[in-house]
């Protein structure tokens, strides 16, 4: 923690917003009126890649040397993080090696591999991830991009807490209460020391699955805690066994408590979010709209930031009849 | 047309910036690189009641004396403009009564009632809108909000245009093409002014469906032409039967040409811009995407600006696997 502030965003923000888009920050008439309140939505599902992930990637990678960038990266990743750095290295000529589960959504692994990543599946169920990811880097000598226990990681993400505080600002807004996701816990510890750095009073909560809320009974207990049952959930972007190493000690200085949805929960709000938002939200990246839209947290007449961090979902089934 | 020029549109946004929102204006990386150009999207889905109408009629209504507003108004829509003028009144303590066909979307109809609206439902096949709104306008002394042939709706639907080309500024960007829905053609009319203004050499299209391009007919023979058969669409937002006496005017000296696209393209980029654009967009509100994405006009290394302009499409069908 001591490592990590808001100078660290700020440095990103220089490296990478010439790269990232800036993405909307909307408010709806008829959820305000709905829940009482005010409420900003951050749209990172409409970040390149469709999802916030494509910022750290991309900090990560502007900090790389030549060397380097040479000899390639590697990553392991459900699929937003895997999408973002295999384009961030397209984009700068990079080879990239993915790891990816092999119960992935479909969408993250074929626009993986459109951004030319060589994609290794793996069995979640039997096989480590890390382990895999380790070897080749050893092998190879490539770079490991890991997807949140990392500070370039943490404040790239971070970055998408800079244009949140400028939007309040320009709307004199002081926001009281920021929602967010959490699966490694790398885009709520960037962007929540960047939002308590401009807003002090403001009080963070993370988001997360039902039996995925380490992060909740962690910060309840004061200390690391895995995930105890082998279940299963539609969110697949936050799956992550336990918190970080470094996202960790930052959230426990950073959050107010945490708050856990439940699939069904996301299932209902995700077609609510089309319906009045027009947006397309992967479960994943609906949890923290779930959480306010479902009484997670006293929010009445209260201004109301929620973070929309990713939107790829399989849309088969979206067809106009 | 001597009549109507960009200081008007700058009056309205006087009127109605802090009524409105200022919506977003997306890129996104993977359709400039499918297309070879440079895309940006204006999306007035997300504007207040799902379409850009709010915009028109905030600014009508703004301008009504004290004794209109206590006499109420009417106004006939296939349902985005129904919704605006209701949501306009009900903001305002302004009675509105809105004729709408028997056919509209569940979606259309059913905002417009919670929006306070007393709803006349009528047989598009058996009856004439206008005459119900002029008699109940005639009988109970209420102003007609007509959905685009009057100055102070198409300046209102200009301001769009305001937001378009300060995005476009901001980004030193010059724009080549603008495409944009015409259904009565007071969006169009309105943007394109403001656009041709801003950025003179710009190549504005009008877009409809197929059998419903009487602008793209009637900009081909120099004046006003009906549409010849009966026919339906699942635009159900673009069916006037003729374009306006006002609006026509301004977009025959605006407009370089007409375009059309069918249903069945619709309906193929709806789910595309759900998927790449994560939004959600009603099939009126798509033509303008379809019209880019199906090459009905030389894009190619170009910088162009896409009207979005409603996304109020029934979501029964949206549900999660």
């Amino acid at each position: 923690m001591e490592n990590f502030n808001y100078t660290q965003i700020e440095e990103a923000y220089n490296n990478i917003k010439n790269t990232v888009i800036k993405t909307p920050f909307v408010s709806s008439d008829y959820i305000n009126k709905l829940l009482g309140s005010k409420v900003f939505f951050k749209l990172e599902n409409l970040q390149i890649t469709g999802s916030f992930k494509f910022r750290g990637a991309s900090n990560k990678i502007a900090k790389l040397s030549n060397v380097q960038k040479n000899q390639g990266v590697v990553a392991y990743s459900s699929g937003n993080h895997a999408q973002a750095v295999a384009y961030a290295s397209f984009r700068n000529n990079i080879n990239s090696k993915i790891i990816m589960p092999n119960n992935a959504p479909k969408i993250k692994i074929n626009n993986t591999k459109k951004y030319k990543a060589h994609v290794i599946l793996y069995d979640p169920l039997t096989e480590n991830r890390e382990t895999i990811g380790e070897e080749i880097a050893r092998n190879e000598n490539r770079t490991i991009i890991r997807p949140y226990d990392d500070f370039d990681i943490i404040a790239g993400q971070g970055t998408a807490g800079i244009e949140i505080a400028e939007e309040l600002s320009s709307l004199s807004i002081n926001p009281d209460i920021y929602l967010c996701c959490c699966g490694g816990g790398g885009l709520i510890a960037g962007t929540s020391t960047y939002l308590k750095y401009k807003f002090p009073k403001i009080k963070c909560y993370s988001v997360e699955p039902e039996k995925f809320d380490d992060t909740k009974i962690s910060l309840e207990s004061g200390t690391i805690k895995k995930n105890i049952y082998k279940h299963n959930s539609i969110c697949d972007a936050l799956l992550a066994p336990q918190p970080g190493k470094l996202t960790f000690p930052i959230n426990t200085n950073n959050l107010t408590g945490g708050l856990a949805v439940s699939d069904n929960e996301v299932k209902s709000i995700i077609p609510f979010l089309a319906e009045h938002l027009k947006t397309i939200v992967e479960p994943g990246g609906a949890v923290a709209a779930t959480a306010l839209l479902t009484n997670k947290v006293d929010i009445k007449n209260k201004n109301i930031v929620v973070m929309i961090s990713g939107g790829n979902i399989d849309l088969d089934f979206f067809t106009i009849l």
